[in-house]
């Protein structure tokens, strides 16, 4: 395999390099291809690199970075000092092209802007939209965005969320015409919002798009589509309150097979029986599937989850491996060229 | 006990009197001290009360209603031509004074706007709003609003929200004190929409109001607030979001138990395990917390799932039984009077 370089944003997220370092050693350990720039303060990350072994930081180069941006911090003012910082000096080695794509778990809104400044939107794309893909119970995947890039979306970014969705329905999971709905409180037409009525009346006339109408919450994981459009608010209520009932859930399996007083073979029993639940549930445990990936820029940019441990943070960094490998943006931008050019006939 | 009667529409939601009918049925002969005047078309209702016991029959009366109002009706429209709807006739019941309450799988925006018209809202109530009780981790429960009532909400409508809601955790669910906090998509100060942080000024700048701050989709059943006030979108999404996931656990839990060719005694075990663990999440289960209550008007109006079936339609009869024993609808009136006019001051 050709080798890959990625720029990392070592200090975003909860925990920092505390999490980010020993997640990017992982990476480099199980990709032998895999080349690391870790942007952030030496200080704090030369000692977690202490005990890594040689063959994995050869392929392991710490960029200092002066500042962090701090996830509280309001977006706007974040993105105009955040010159120095770990997030953007990770954003620019992208963009000079000494890295493929850039993984940070910092604030979701500077993230989103700076990108957006350094890398630049897609022909065609208003606003980048945050992507993930999701199991589903017929043992598919669902792409669904946005899940809060934009806390506001009208309805023309509906529509090219949906174009983008589609793009990666059929290139990247390789399902021919993919299934595009909206998300909304009602099936029926006249239901929810103005954007979401306008959107739905453009898509139901692109013949680019298999729009089949609107969608509710409780079909986020029935796979009755391959794309669930929906505004940053609502795409990033519907998906952590899935992560939220999902370990609930997984906790109390967990949980129900420990303390009670019974004969070791009927604990044994049960430990097994809910380990094989587990193994079933646990592919929609949100560990499995962080990374959101920043669709419509010119380059890979993949958002983890702020509050990402070790092994999440570490299946981010294999998203935007993938991502690179599979050419999201590229693939992206090509067919956007005949969809938007298209519809825009329609 | 004291007699009790309620008005149901017996047209409304997915499956009308195939579902309703059974449904009342079972709440009179469960309860004898409740009274239900059915409001519908008798042609089709008669029929599915031919097998029905005397004792029951005897505390029923067939109100006759011309129309319904189709569940993808237009708001406005369907109001408008609501005369002689067997929603509209349940409500103008309750208004006269001949039923306490009045329970509706109907279309939603209809009924919110017609009960709105007819039982006019409360003293410093712009729009009422659905409100639904979910039992959380902790053992307790969460009072959770708007859930669908209105689309758009801005930030006095949230705040009211927010009143209501604490009266309703309060009163209801004598919670001292109870917690109130904003459903947002991060828990910074500077997240989200405008409106929300709007809300989230004046209620922590409200003295009646236990005012915690924002919480995210992944708590909605942690129980780290007693009540969770978001705008009706989000709320929908949400709520349908969970009982997705919670309808996927149910299934793969009670299908993951047949099938295998297995010992029968392993079998056994496996079906007593899973029992225990259906038993643990059931009461998260949709077909037992149906039934959104209207809160903000000066009567009690239930609006029940549209796919509502047989059980869980008489479990949104039931919450109409409750909410009129325990004065919701007073309640709230007695103390927006206090909460409103100190927080005018404030």
């Amino acid at each position: 395999m050709t080798r890959l370089t990625l720029a990392i944003d070592a200090m975003g997220g909860d925990f920092g390099p505390c999490v980010t370092v020993p997640a990017v050693l992982q990476a480099l350990a199980s990709h032998s291809h895999l080349i690391i720039l870790l942007v952030g303060n030496p200080d704090i990350i030369t000692p977690l690199l202490a005990k890594a072994d040689s063959s994995v930081l050869e392929r392991l180069r710490v960029i200092p970075a002066e500042s962090v941006i701090a996830s509280d911090a309001r977006p706007s003012q974040a993105i105009r000092n955040s010159r120095g910082s770990s997030m953007r000096i990770a954003l620019e080695l992208v963009k000079e092209g000494q890295a493929q794509a850039c993984v940070s778990a910092g604030n979701t809104g500077a993230l989103m802007g700076l990108a957006k400044l350094l890398l630049k939107p897609l022909e065609g794309i208003e606003r980048p939209a945050l992507m993930t893909v999701l199991p589903h119970q017929q043992q598919g995947k669902t792409v669904v965005l946005d899940l809060g890039a934009n806390v506001e979306s009208d309805s023309e970014m509906l529509v090219q969320f949906a174009v983008m969705g589609a793009v990666v329905a059929e290139e990247v999971l390789a399902i021919a015409q993919p299934r595009v709905a909206l998300l909304n409180i009602g099936q029926e037409e006249t239901k929810g919002l103005e954007t979401i009525r306008m959107a739905a009346a453009v898509l139901r006339e692109s013949p680019q798009i298999n729009y089949i109408g609107y969608l509710e919450g409780n079909d986020l994981l029935t796979g009755k589509t391959d794309v669930l459009v929906c505004d940053g608010f609502a795409g990033n209520v519907t998906l952590k309150t899935m992560e939220g009932v999902v370990r609930m859930f997984l906790s109390l399996l967990k949980s129900s097979g420990e303390g009670k007083k019974r004969a070791w073979w009927l604990k044994w029993l049960g430990r097994w029986i809910l380990k094989r639940l587990t193994q079933r549930f646990g592919h929609l445990n949100p560990d499995q599937y962080n990374g959101a990936c920043l669709l419509g820029l010119r380059g890979t940019v993949i958002k983890s989850h702020g509050a990402a441990n070790q092994r999440a943070f570490a299946v981010a960094i294999e998203q935007a491996e993938q991502a690179v490998r599979r050419q999201v943006p590229e693939r992206i931008a090509a067919r956007l060229d005949t969809v938007l050019a298209r519809s825009d006939k329609a």
